[in-house]
């Protein structure tokens, strides 16, 4: 190791507590993106995130955009390649509060049962504390060796949780600007285990259908009209149950043509990989996988692509009872894509299927809510290696490459618009419950995290 | 016919206007049962009727239940038998208000394109406009004539639309008082059609069941467990799925065991009725019949059972996309019952074909809303025979006798509290869309039912 990192390692481990400090200050910002009446807090967070670059001698600025703002920085002093470094500022409301056992925005520490330290708030997790673990990595190495070792360009975005509407403008606005790094990394993703660092190489894509289907031109009485008359949530039970094969497959017809098998290599490193199904799943108070029958769990919420009812409405649904056939029913719809899938062969394919079901009397209506095509990282650049073989020596154990189930559209947009490939690399754990009440992100991530950029920094510059 | 009839008719006829006049005045009292935040305009609307028929001369009075109150009023001053006349002051909801052309409490005038009056707003047909048209007959003939020909109790429900949860102990808390009549008279059906009155002979049973499945312990993310978690909206939607057999039969196990064809000679009456089942569906901007194969509407409607998904929600059902897999998703059911189906059967079957169906992780639980099994009405006995000559002479046609396929509990009560037997005569139309945006009552078929009312109340008095 050298002196340099060594000495880095050191001041990030003495002066933790200074780093949680600033995260606290971060998080008590209320940057909640998706609702306008934080707004003013959504900037005040960008401003804050300025002025502490600014402190490090980063040239940094708030850039505003027709939605929040972005926050870009540049500290290009060093020789040595050029990484441009993104997480997010905003994050999800808090509702339902009453479920909060700590106030979301004061971020707590608390010892849970394992002896862990939890920094429990909004945002800690997702995506402030994964944010700062590179920040603080900069500090760290600037206290005690004053320059950095390679360029760093960092951009925090403002409006990640709200469907990031900016994001691809602004990098089509400053192409040149952001462009001119080698490699990107982004920090929003987790750690394989709480004992084992990853880094994700591949994306689901993903596409969103919103279905009606009408059947008679008013709300009927089911005592007049019942039997004879077709009923839209029948109808619409009927498509849905029509969508997964007995064995859990997607039942839509070339559904799977696109879809590649994992390679042999890959499929034999995810089976190495400690993994306890029983435990992820025991997280949201189940027990059996639902989905394809024989894929397990890691392949089906990683590697496979998938169909989700996300809502469904029709009819009465107050309280109590009314005894009527409405006139229509709807739902909302998604699909995460895989390999080769085609979003848009994807979403004909459906519509196909729903159409070509459709009893006498009924009709549907389609609304497109996004798609976007999976993406892969190739695994075998000088980045990769180098960043696989920094996090080992941090962690100890090897960084797993895994594909991930989630959509990050943030990395398809910078192979997209500025033809950088993404580094992936987070802190999180399966159990933040980001999104969620009682959101946390373990000390140890954030502590390790910093320390990971610090050994990942250097290696990249040796 | 007899010169006090003559007159009573006579001044119905001239004073229609101000009959007009009353049920608007009723129908802008906004009696909507089911919604709690209704009740003080429900006892409102049985404060006016008990106003209005102390007017007349009755001795009427609200009367407290441990829901929404009862009207009753007794003019019991004649000799001659003693009718028990029943309807209900109580409206479904308005929703979805966007719909109605004109505001639903405000009773509005409209001339149709055949030269027909509407009489359009919530309650005008089911059931505000058909309770007053008895009460206009009584005015009408007190009016001209001083004393009614015979003893009538009025008994006048506020809980109809809402499961009729306080009749039961009523009826048997005041079985003395109101067992003292001969006959029932319930005004709460249709006619057979705009020129042929009916008498109701059979009325369809009714189970109410809510069922909610639960799945995660919380809302999860689908790009993290799309796949491998169950899916409640699936779960739920291959449920309702199951309910139907491919010939549209309804294929929970033993539902139609205790189901009875028609006789042969009712059968052969209603297929020589005026009867346009195209009409009928088209009314409902419908062209094909749904439910069992091989049976006429007219069947199906009001002679067989029928399970009908009245309401389903679960997940994200605001604007745009929430990739959410919820942890709950519920729907409401409800079953029309005929012949001897047991509503107690029925939902235990219903459970239990539920419950057989569920996968792994998925729970299940279900509430009750309300059972009555079907019943059917002696129709040799001489109030029918007086009714239906009654009703030829004022329409012209035979009156048909037919079975209902709405369920109207108070009858099955009245036999089996009070040990009465019930005539269902009503005014009503199939197209009356009640329960529906822009629900309207043929101001003919008003009028002609206070003309009905005297006849028959002549009828029974001579």
């Amino acid at each position: 190791m050298s002196p340099a990192l060594e000495a880095a390692l050191a001041h990030a481990d003495a002066h933790l507590d200074e780093s949680v400090e600033r995260l606290k200050t971060l998080v008590a910002i209320k940057s909640i993106s998706t609702d306008k009446a934080y707004a003013g807090d959504v900037r005040q967070a960008a401003e804050w995130l300025v002025r502490d670059l600014e402190a490090l001698g980063f040239d940094a600025s708030v850039r505003a955009t027709p939605g929040h703002p972005m926050v870009v920085a540049h500290d290009r002093a060093a020789d040595g390649p050029h990484v441009l470094f993104y997480a997010h500022y905003d994050v999800q409301p808090v509702d339902p509060l009453n479920l909060w056992h700590t106030d979301p925005f004061t971020a707590t520490l608390v010892n849970d049962d394992k002896g862990e330290t939890r920094i429990v708030g909004r945002g800690t997790s997702d995506d402030k504390g994964q944010l700062l673990t590179f920040v603080e990595a900069c500090r760290a190495w600037k206290a005690v060796n004053g320059l950095l070792p390679l360029k760093v360009t960092l951009f925090f975005e403002g409006e990640e949780e709200s469907g990031s509407k900016s994001l691809p403008g602004f990098l089509d606005a400053n192409r040149e600007e952001l462009g001119a790094a080698d490699i990107a990394l982004v920090c929003d993703t987790d750690l394989w285990n709480a004992e084992t660092p990853s880094i994700v190489t591949s994306l689901r894509g993903l596409v969103g259908e919103e279905i009606e289907i009408t059947c008679a031109s008013h709300d009927l009485h089911s005592g007049m009209f019942g039997n004879a008359a077709r009923n839209p949530i029948q109808v619409l039970a009927d498509v849905i149950a029509s969508l997964r094969n007995p064995d859990g497959s997607v039942a839509i017809e070339g559904f799977y043509d696109d879809v590649r098998e994992l390679p042999a290599d890959i499929a034999a490193q995810w089976k190495r990989l400690p993994y306890d199904e029983a435990a992820f799943l025991r997280g949201a108070g189940l027990t059996t996988p639902a989905g394809e029958t024989g894929r397990s769990v890691l392949e089906q919420t990683r590697a496979r692509p998938t169909c989700e009812i996300n809502g469904i409405i029709g009819g009465y649904t107050g309280d109590g009872f009314k005894t009527v056939i409405p006139a229509k029913a709807s739902a909302k719809i998604s699909f995460r894509l895989v390999s080769e899938m085609d979003p848009k062969k994807i979403r004909a394919a459906f519509r196909k299927h729903v159409t070509d079901r459709l009893p006498p009397d009924a009709t549907v209506t389609f609304s497109e809510h996004g798609g976007s095509p999976a993406m892969s990282v190739p695994t075998d650049g000088p980045f990769v290696k180098q960043a696989a073989a920094a996090l080992k020596d941090e962690w100890g154990n090897e960084a797993a490459l895994i594909g991930s189930g989630g959509s990050i559209p943030v990395a398809g947009e910078f192979k997209r618009v500025l033809g950088l490939d993404t580094l992936l690399i987070g802190f999180a754990l399966d159990d933040d419950r980001i999104h969620s009440p009682n959101e946390k992100y373990d000390l140890r991530s954030f502590h390790k995290g910093i320390r990971s950029w610090l050994r990942i920094i250097a290696a990249f510059a040796a």
